[in-house]
C-alpha cells in the first residue's frame, strides 16, 4: 500500500471516539481457526438509525431483519441501541432456521443492552448453507457484551471480528463541525474477499455523534454510498448479505439538522462520502487477489448517470482489468468498454488518458513521444492506475475505484472445491 | 472438442451451396504472418439483405457504412451483390482514414463485381488504431475476386481469409423446405478471441437461397441472433465491429415468403436459429483460454426478458466462471448471480441443478448422497457443464452460452504488451 494513503494505518480508536457509543469483540467459536468472529457495538441510548442493503433479490435473513428493525425503528421513534455481528457463517440459504437463528442472535443481544430485541440490527458473515451455531453466539453475545467499553482496544476488537477472509481490520474517522457543535463520525468495514464457499459479503457500521433527523440520516446515507461504495467494484458481482448501518446519536449537542437544503446538510453527507470512499478504497486494497488500483475518473458525461455508466463499465470490463494487470497501456479496450457502457458518447468528443498521459483523443489514439511512452510505461507499473475519460458532452462526473485481474485472484477462486 | 458436435467437423462446402453465390478468400498482405487476410462473397443477382450490428456507442466505419448500405438496398430495391471482409486490420481509429478507406474497399469490390458500391457490404478486423494499408488491400480485391467459385475450395478459402487468432475455421450448414421449396441456408463466422489490440470482433456472414421480402429477412435475423449470437458470453465485452450479414438469393425459387404471422416464416427462424447457435457454440469453444463450455438452462422465468436477465448474470458472473474452471459445484455463487441479475426471483420457488444433480431446492442446499456427490465432481471435469436453473415463477426460457475462466485467458490478455 502507498504510504500517501492514510487510511492504511488504521487510527488508534474508532467507532468508540464518537459520544455515546461502545464497542466489544471476541470470539464464540464460530470459525474452525478460533479466531474473533462476534462483534457488538452499543449506543448509551436509542440513536437515529439508517441503512443501506444489497440489491440482490435472494438476500439473507439478516438483511430483512435489518430492514424491518429500522422501519420500525424509524415508524416508532424508539431508535436503535445496538448492532451485532458475527463472522465465519452467513446464516445464508439455511431454510427455516435462517430467520429463528437471526431473531435469537437479536434477542440475545437485546437481553445484554436492556432493550428490545427490535432495537437491534443484525448482521452475518461467512460460509453459507450451513446452519449458525446458534447456542455459541447466544452464550457468547452474552459474555462479549459485559466487555463493551470505549477506547482503542474496544475499537480494535469489533473491527478484527466482523472480518472473514480480509487480511486486515479496515477503519476511518472523520472530526467536523456542523453549525459550530464539534462532531466525529467513525467507520468499520470487511471486504469483498472471496474463498468459495463465502460470499464476498461487504459490511460496514458506521458511527456518529451529530444531532440529526432520521429521515435526512437515512437520505445522507443513501447519497454517501452512491458516491462510494456503489462506485467501487471488484469483480461486479454483489452479495446476498452486503450491509451498511450507520448509527448517530446525536450526543455531540447542537441543533438538529433536519433540512435537506441546508448547507449543514452538505457538510455532513460530504463528511460521510468521504469516510466511506476512505472505507470503500481500502476494502479493494485488500481484495484477493488484488495487485493494483484502477482509478477511473469521468468527466464531461450528460448525466451523472451516464458518467457512472462509463465508470462502472471500465473498471468492469474483465479485459481493462487484464490489460491493468499485464502493464499494457490498452485505449482500445477502453473505447470499446467506453462505447459498450450505454452512457451518451461521440468519438470526436472523447478524450482519454492513462497515468495522466495523453492515448486517445479525437477518434484516435494520440502520438506519443518517446518520453511520453517512457512514462506511460512507468504509470502502468505503480500499484495504482489512473485513468482519465473525459467524455465533452456535459458537466457530470463520477469517479470508480476497482482492481486489476490478476493470476493470484483466479488461482483463489478456482482451486477451492466445496 | 466433443464428437457429439456436428459443427465441430466443418462441412466440406458451406458459403456457396445455396444457389446464387461465389466465393473468395486470399492474402493481400495485411498480416505480418502472411495469412489469408481478404475475403468476398459475391451473389450472382442481386440479393435482399439483413444485418444486425453491435450496440457499442463508438462502432467502427465499416458498421456504420454497412448500415448505411443496407438502408439504401432496402429503401432502393437496389438489393446487395456482395460482402468483402477483410482481416488483420479492424479500420477502427484511424480518424478520417476511416471512412474513406472503408469506401474505397467498397469500390473495388464493387469495381470487380460490377455493381454499384453501395451494394457491397464491408467488415473489418484485427488489429486497431493503425491505418489500414488500402492499396493492398485494393490491388487484392481484384486480384482474389477474379477467383470467385462454387465449391468447397472457395468456401474453404473464404472461411480461413476472415480469422485472426481463432485456431480454426467455423462453418454450418441447414437444409430445409419452406413450402415445398428446397432451400439451403450457410454460414461462416469469427471468433472473440481476445489477444490485445485486437478487438474481439465477430463476424458472421450467412447466406440463404430462399426467397424472402426484406423486411421478413431482417426480422428473421434480428429474431434469430437473439435466440443465438446474443445469448453468448465470453467476457461481456461487446466489441466495436460486430457484426452479422445475411444475404438471401431467392434463387431456389417458390413462392416469395412475406408475413411474419405464416407457420413458413417459423421454419425459416428457426433453421436460422439452428444456424447461427451452432455458429456461436463454435466461437465458445474456440476462445482464448477456453476450458468448458458453460450451458446455463432458465426455465420458469416470468418473462423472456427474465430468463434472459438470469442467463446473461450466470455466464457473465467471474465468480461462477471461476468456480467451473476449478471443478467447484458452487451453487452459492449461482444463488448471488440469479439474485443480482435484476429478474423476479423467489428463493421458496427456486430450483437448480448442476450437471445434472440437484443442488439446491426451497432456500436452501439439497442434501447430496454419496453417489450424487460423485456424479457431481465427475460431471463438473467435463468439458460441458450443463446449469439449468428453475425459478418456478412463470412460462419463459432461454438457453445461454458462456465459458470458464481459466488460467490460459489470463495469461493471454495480459502479458500482451503494446
Amino acid at each position: 500500500m502507498s504510504p500517501s494513503q492514510p487510511s492504511s494505518r488504521p487510527p488508534k480508536r474508532c467507532l468508540t471516539v464518537p459520544k455515546g457509543f461502545l464497542a466489544a469483540g471476541g470470539t464464540c467459536g464460530i470459525k474452525p481457526s478460533g479466531k474473533p468472529d462476534l462483534a457488538v457495538i452499543a449506543a448509551e441510548t436509542p440513536c437515529v438509525a439508517a441503512g443501506v442493503f444489497t440489491r440482490n433479490r435472494l438476500p439473507g435473513e439478516a438483511v430483512r431483519i435489518g430492514r424491518r428493525h429500522l422501519a420500525r425503528a424509524r415508524r416508532t421513534g424508539a431508535g436503535v441501541r445496538g448492532i451485532v455481528c458475527n463472522s465465519g457463517n452467513a446464516n445464508v440459504a439455511t431454510g427455516r432456521r435462517e430467520a429463528e437463528d437471526c431473531l435469537a442472535m437479536c434477542r440475545a443481544t437485546a437481553e445484554a443492552l436492556g432493550c428490545d430485541s427490535r432495537q437491534v440490527l443484525p448482521a452475518s458473515t461467512g460460509v453459507i448453507g450451513q446452519p449458525l451455531p446458534i447456542e455459541k453466539i447466544v452464550d457468547g453475545v452474552g459474555r462479549i457484551a459485559r466487555g463493551l467499553a470505549k477506547g482503542a482496544k474496544a475499537d480494535h476488537a469489533a473491527a478484527q471480528a466482523i472480518l472473514t477472509t480480509d487480511t486486515r481490520p479496515k477503519t476511518a474517522l472523520r472530526r467536523f463541525e456542523l453549525s459550530g457543535t464539534k462532531v466525529v463520525l467513525a467507520g468499520v468495514t470487511k471486504g469483498a474477499a472471496m474463498i468459495a464457499p463465502n460470499m464476498a459479503t461487504t459490511l460496514c457500521f458506521v458511527t456518529c455523534d451529530a444531532r440529526v433527523d432520521a429521515a435526512l440520516w437515512q437520505a445522507a446515507l443513501g447519497e454517501a454510498v452512491a458516491g462510494s461504495y456503489n462506485r467501487m467494484s471488484i469483480d461486479g458481482d454483489q452479495s446476498t448479505s452486503d450491509t451498511i448501518y450507520a448509527l448517530a446519536s446525536g450526543a455531540a449537542g447542537g441543533r438538529s439538522l433536519s433540512s435537506r437544503t441546508s448547507p449543514v446538510y452538505r457538510v455532513l453527507r460530504d463528511a460521510l462520502v468521504g469516510l466511506l470512499s476512505d472505507l470503500a478504497e481500502q476494502i479493494v486494497r485488500d481484495a484477493e487477489g488484488f495487485g493494483k488500483l484502477i482509478r477511473v475518473n469521468v468527466t464531461g458525461a450528460k448525466s451523472s448517470r451516464d458518467a457512472d455508466r462509463v465508470g462502472r463499465a471500465v473498471v468492469n470490463s474483465p479485459l481493462v482489468k487484464c490489460a491493468v494487470a499485464g502493464g499494457d497501456p490498452n485505449w482500445g479496450r477502453l473505447v470499446m468498454a467506453v462505447g459498450n457502457s450505454g452512457a451518451a458518447v461521440r468519438a470526436s468528443a472523447l478524450r482519454m488518458r492513462i497515468g495522466g498521459v495523453d492515448v486517445y483523443a479525437q477518434g484516435q489514439p494520440t502520438h506519443l513521444t518517446s518520453s511520453a511512452s517512457a512514462r506511460l510505461v512507468h504509470k502502468m507499473q505503480a500499484n495504482e492506475v489512473p485513468i482519465d475519460i473525459a467524455l465533452g458532452l456535459g458537466q457530470a462526473s463520477a469517479e470508480w475505484v476497482g482492481c486489476d485481474l490478476t493470476a493470484e485472484y483466479l488461482r483463489l477462486n478456482t482451486e477451492y472445491t466445496t
